[in-house]
C-alpha cells in the first residue's frame, strides 16, 4: 500500500510541545492550505462541549479558512471561559505564523477534560510546527501522529478520483480509541481535498458521509465533549464536480475515506480484541434499525460474550428488545458469522464449537433481520476486554 | 441482624433439581400462601421476555394466587410457544400439589437464554419442593438461596410495624447480579406480606416502590428479558391498612423491602468493587433528573474511573451532557464523596489524593447539582471491573 499524501496545496506538521507526559510524543499539529479553502464541520451534540468545539463550530462553514490546529494531550473541555480564550489564543498563533487571521483557523484539542491548556508551551511549539509544514507524505504521518491519545497507530487515508480529466485527491487523518459513540466519540478527523466545491456542498457533503462512517461505530457508547469531523477544500486541483455524476463520484470517494477512517478508528479500539459488525435490516425507518444496532453495540453482555467467543445469542436479541423499537418476537432472526441462531422468534440447533471458532478469528458479523420494512443499517463496534477496563482505569492520575 | 422471617400463613421451600451445573445447587424454589392471596407484579419492558412472564404476567392482578414457582439455571426466554407450554406446565404441576389450579400459580425463571427448560427435572423437583415447605426462616433462606445465579449471597427481608394493633410482616427476597438495569434487570423478588389489601392497592403500591428500587439500579445496563417483582399479599394478620396514615406507613414499610433488597443487588453486583450513589437534583422533571443518573450509571468510561478511584469528573460531566437533557454548563455543578470538583461549569482546585483515598473505601456518591428545577433522583450502580468482564466473557460456553 502507498503511503496516504496529501491533495495539492496542503501542507503539514506534527511536533512535541509537551503537553504529553512522554517528552518525545509528538502532540501538536497543523494542517495548511497554501490558499483560503472551504470548510465544513459536523460536531459532537454534547450538550457539554470542549471550548475548541465552541470556537471551531462557530466559525464553519467559511471560505476563508487557512489552517486547522490539533493538540493532543489535553482536550481544553470543561474550562469555561478561560478555555475559549485559550482556543482563540491557539488559532491567533497559528494565524500569526501564516499570515492570517486567527479567524481564518481552526482548532481542535483531545485528552484529558477539566484541566486547562499549558499555553506556555503551546506558544513555543506553534511556531516550531509552522517551521515544519512539509507537503511530503512524512509531513503527513506526523500530523497523524500529533492527534492521537491512546491510539496505537496513526490513522491516514487518501483517494484519488477524476473529474474534469485533472486527478482530485480527498485525504483525511483521524484519531479514536475510546470515549467513541454518536454522534460522535472522542474523535478527531481532518479531511482535505484539493477539489472546488461550494460551502453549501461541503457541508452537505460531509454531514451526509458522517452519517454513515462516524456516526455508525461506537466503542464503548460513550459520546465526548470534542468530537469534531473537519472537511477543508481548496481547489487547488483546477476541477470542480459540477455534473450529477460528478458529484455522486466525488461524495462517493468522500464516503470512502470518512469510511475507511472510521473502521481505523475500531480496529485501533482501546484493548478491543474483536471487529464487530453489526447489520440490522427490514424495519420501518432507519432511525429504528440504527438504535437496535447501537443497543446491542453498546450492551457490556454483549461484548463480553464477544470477548470469550461466545454464541450467547440472547444477550443478543433481549439488547434489541430494549431498543424501544417495536417488534415481535417472531419478526426477528439473528444470523452471527452466516450461522442461523434464531429464526423467527425460536431458537435453532446450532454447533456451537463452529459459531465460537468463527468468532475467534477476530471478526464478527451480526446480522439482525426483520420483517417490518426496507430499511436498514450498517454499525461497527468492538468488543469489551479487561484491557479495556485497565486502560481506563487509570487515565488521568 | 436477626434472620428475615416469612410473614404469617407463607411457607417457603428451595431445592436441588439439576438443572444447575453444579449437583448441589439449589434451583427450584416455591413461595406458598396457606390461602388465597391477592397477587401483583411489575415486569420487564423488554420487547422480547421470557415465557414466565408472558404467563405470570397474564395472571395479575389477581385475588386467588396461591404460589409462585421459580427456577434458576434456565430463563426459559426465547424459546417460543413451546415455552410457553412448559411455563404453564409448571405451575400446573405446583397447582397439582398444592390442591389449587394452575391458574393460580405465578412463575419466574433465570438463567441462560434460549434453551429449552428440562421439564423431566422439575417433574421431579417440584412434588420435593413442595414436600420441603416450611415456614421457617431456614426455608426462606433456602428458597431465596434457589432463586440465585451468579448472585454469590442470597437476598432477603423482612420488615414489620403495626396496623390496627396487630404486627404485620413484609418479607421479600430477590436475585440480581448483571444484566441489571431499568426497567429491570435480570432481577426476580418475590415480596410477601401477611397484610389485607386489596388487588388494586396492591398493584400501585408495588409500582410506587419498584419504580424508587429496582427500576433505581443499573449494573450493566441491559435490560433482561426475565425481570419479575411480584407481591403477595394473604390477609393471614388480621389487618388491614384504611386510613391515609395506615396506607403511608405500610407504603413506607414495602418501600423499605423492596429499597434493601435492590440495595442488595448493587452489593452484589458481578465483579463490583464499589458501590454507588448517583444524585442528581435541580431539574424541572424526575424523567430529566433519571435520564441523566441512568447515563452516568451506564457510561463504561465513568466506571471504569471509579474501579481505579480515579476523580476523573471529566467523564461524569460529559456523560450527563449526553442523556439528552437540555442544561448549560454553567448549570451544573459535580460534587463526589463530598469534595467539590466542578462549580457552574468551571473546574475547581482540588486535592487528587484526598478524593481517590476516598473512593478507595468502596463508597462512592456522585452529587451532580443543578439549577433548572425542583426535581431530583437518586440511583445507584456499580464499578466495572476486569472480573465483570471475565465472569461474562464465559458463561454459556
Amino acid at each position: 500500500m502507498t503511503q496516504p499524501k496529501l491533495p495539492q496545496g496542503f501542507s503539514a506538521a506534527g511536533v512535541s510541545c509537551g503537553i504529553k507526559v512522554a517528552a518525545d510524543s509528538l502532540d501538536l499539529s497543523l494542517f495548511v492550505s497554501d490558499r483560503d479553502c472551504i470548510a465544513a464541520g459536523v460536531f459532537t451534540t454534547n450538550r457539554v462541549v470542549g471550548a475548541p468545539v465552541i470556537v471551531s463550530r462557530s466559525r464553519v462553514p467559511a471560505t476563508t479558512v487557512r489552517a486547522v490546529v490539533l493538540n493532543s494531550g489535553n482536550s481544553n473541555a470543561c474550562t469555561g471561559q478561560r478555555g475559549i480564550d485559550d482556543a482563540e489564543k491557539m488559532t491567533a498563533l497559528a494565524g500569526a505564523h501564516l499570515n492570517c487571521a486567527g479567524e481564518q483557523v481552526l482548532v481542535c484539542s483531545t485528552g484529558v477534560i477539566g484541566r486547562f491548556l499549558p499555553m506556555d508551551k503551546l506558544t513555543e511549539g506553534i511556531p516550531r510546527g509552522h517551521a515544519a509544514l512539509d507537503s511530503t507524505p512524512e509531513a503527513f504521518h506526523r500530523a497523524a501522529r500529533g492527534m492521537m491519545t491512546t491510539d496505537t497507530v496513526p490513522k491516514q487515508i487518501s483517494r484519488t478520483l477524476t473529474i474534469q480529466d485533472q486527478p482530485v485527491t480527498v485525504a483525511g487523518a483521524a484519531k479514536g480509541a475510546a470515549m467513541i459513540a454518536p454522534n460522535m466519540g472522542t474523535m478527531l478527523s481532518v479531511v482535505m481535498t484539493d477539489a472546488a466545491i461550494t460551502a453549501e456542498q461541503a457541508q452537505s457533503m460531509l454531514r451526509h458521509a458522517v452519517n454513515r462512517s462516524f456516526n455508525c461505530i461506537s466503542v464503548d457508547g460513550h459520546m465526548s465533549t470534542s468530537d469534531t469531523v473537519l472537511l477543508l477544500a481548496n481547489g487547488a486541483a483546477g476541477a470542480s464536480p459540477a455534473s450529477p455524476e460528478e458529484l455522486a463520484a466525488f461524495q462517493q470517494t468522500l464516503n470512502e475515506v470518512c469510511f475507511d477512517l472510521s473502521q481505523k478508528i475500531i480496529r485501533d479500539a482501546e484493548g478491543a480484541e474483536h471487529f464487530v459488525t453489526i447489520q440490522v435490516s427490514g424495519l420501518p425507518t432507519r432511525d429504528e434499525a440504527f438504535r437496535i444496532a447501537k443497543t446491542v453495540a453498546d450492551s457490556a453482555l454483549v461484548k463480553t460474550a464477544i470477548t470469550g467467543n461466545d454464541p450467547n445469542w440472547g444477550r443478543i436479541v433481549s439488547a434489541a428488545g430494549y431498543a424501544n423499537v417495536p417488534f415481535r418476537e417472531q419478526d426477528c432472526t439473528l444470523i452471527v458469522n452466516g450461522f442461523l441462531l434464531y429464526e423467527s422468534g425460536r431458537p435453532v440447533a446450532f454447533d456451537e464449537q463452529h459459531v465460537s471458532a468463527s468468532m475467534a478469528t477476530g471478526e464478527v458479523t451480526i446480522d439482525l433481520q426483520f420483517k417490518l420494512g426496507a430499511e436498514s443499517v450498517k454499525f461497527w463496534t468492538c468488543d469489551l476486554t479487561a484491557e479495556y477496563v485497565r486502560l481506563n482505569a487509570d487515565y488521568t492520575t
